[in-house]
């Protein structure tokens, strides 16, 4: 979404677990990583970083240096409430959407992250999601005024909170946003983006 | 902090709810209102951008287009999370603090909207302190890279998080942050600005 936001050509390369270490020689430990000529940055904040000081004529993504501050705080929220709160709802449901050679490495690590299994973890959902829900009080009301976190453009702000539930959307049926009328809009504005960019990946 | 940040020299009144209604003739129903020669400006969020824009020469509230727009957000969370969390932990402090004349408003009015006694609410906060502070982690998070979340200098986006922790500091004695390294250097940072405005307001 950064890239497209940028204007930029670019060839995306889906990736599995297992195939990380081989990317780039193993330069790269995780992903997103993006090669651009002789510069390689890995890690998504770095690569919206880089993106804007490399192409500062292209449209920004922060919207002037007090949005790429402020975009941290989103970024930290992104990362604390809303991916950690999706991963205890569908952690399973992505295990069992793994090619088989990833099954092994996606469980041991996950599971000894958690402590418990996988199958653990995902238990209860259908009474856990309601705390999912409510924590995304502070996007309901900050897209009351506004279509939106960018004002009435997306800015690297809705690309970061739309990451996490893209992700959820392509990898699990689990209805996580069911009959939540104002986001589902705005997961809709967002999946239209850029020539409908998000609805090429298909739901789970 | 706003109008400091901006350098405008200004008077602040504190008031009393039930002085409220009298304000500038009855014109305004709650605060903080800004009367600024024949401007009169209503509510926190309509006086920074207010600011912002009549006095476009002085320091910048948020820091551009974006950040005006991504600050939106901090605010949402600001109220969803951090300053409806503190009012279930300090409503009855607040209640032993007003001056006798404001009592029974805010206990009527706070007790209609909970739909329980102020003791009630507050009771039970040492066991649920720990979600307050669990829901942080953002700004904790987003604080890791910079001293603000402006960046190397405060934004409006510090003061409004700044805000309801000094709002919990100064009415209650109850430990918010208690043993919160990360967080409580960041309250003092935000203590200190401007000549140390915030410590001017004593702690409860």
């Amino acid at each position: 979404m950064a890239l497209t936001h940028k204007g930029l050509e670019h060839e995306a390369r889906a990736t599995r677990f297992g195939e990380i270490a081989a990317i780039e020689g193993g330069e790269v430990k995780t992903v997103p990583a993006l090669r651009d000529g002789a510069r390689l940055v890995v890690d998504s904040w770095a690569i919206a970083r880089y993106l804007e000081e490399a192409y500062p004529e292209r449209p920004s993504l922060f919207g002037g240096p007090g949005g790429e501050a402020v975009t941290r705080f989103v970024q930290s929220w992104t990362g604390a409430v809303l991916h950690s709160g999706l991963v205890s709802l569908i952690v399973a449901d992505i295990w069992q959407r793994l090619p088989p050679e990833d099954r092994d490495y996606f469980r041991r690590t996950r599971e000894q992250r958690f402590g418990r299994t996988l199958e653990e973890v995902q238990a209860g959902r259908e009474e856990r999601v309601g705390a999912l829900r409510a924590s995304l009080q502070p996007l309901r009301i900050a897209l009351q005024d506004a279509p939106f976190l960018g004002g009435a453009q997306p800015l690297y702000a809705d690309y970061l909170a739309f990451g996490g539930l893209q992700w959820a959307r392509t990898i699990s049926p689990f209805a996580v946003l069911a009959a939540d009328g104002p986001l589902q809009d705005w997961l809709g504005r967002r999946l239209d983006l850029h020539g409908g960019l998000g609805r090429a990946a298909p739901a789970a």
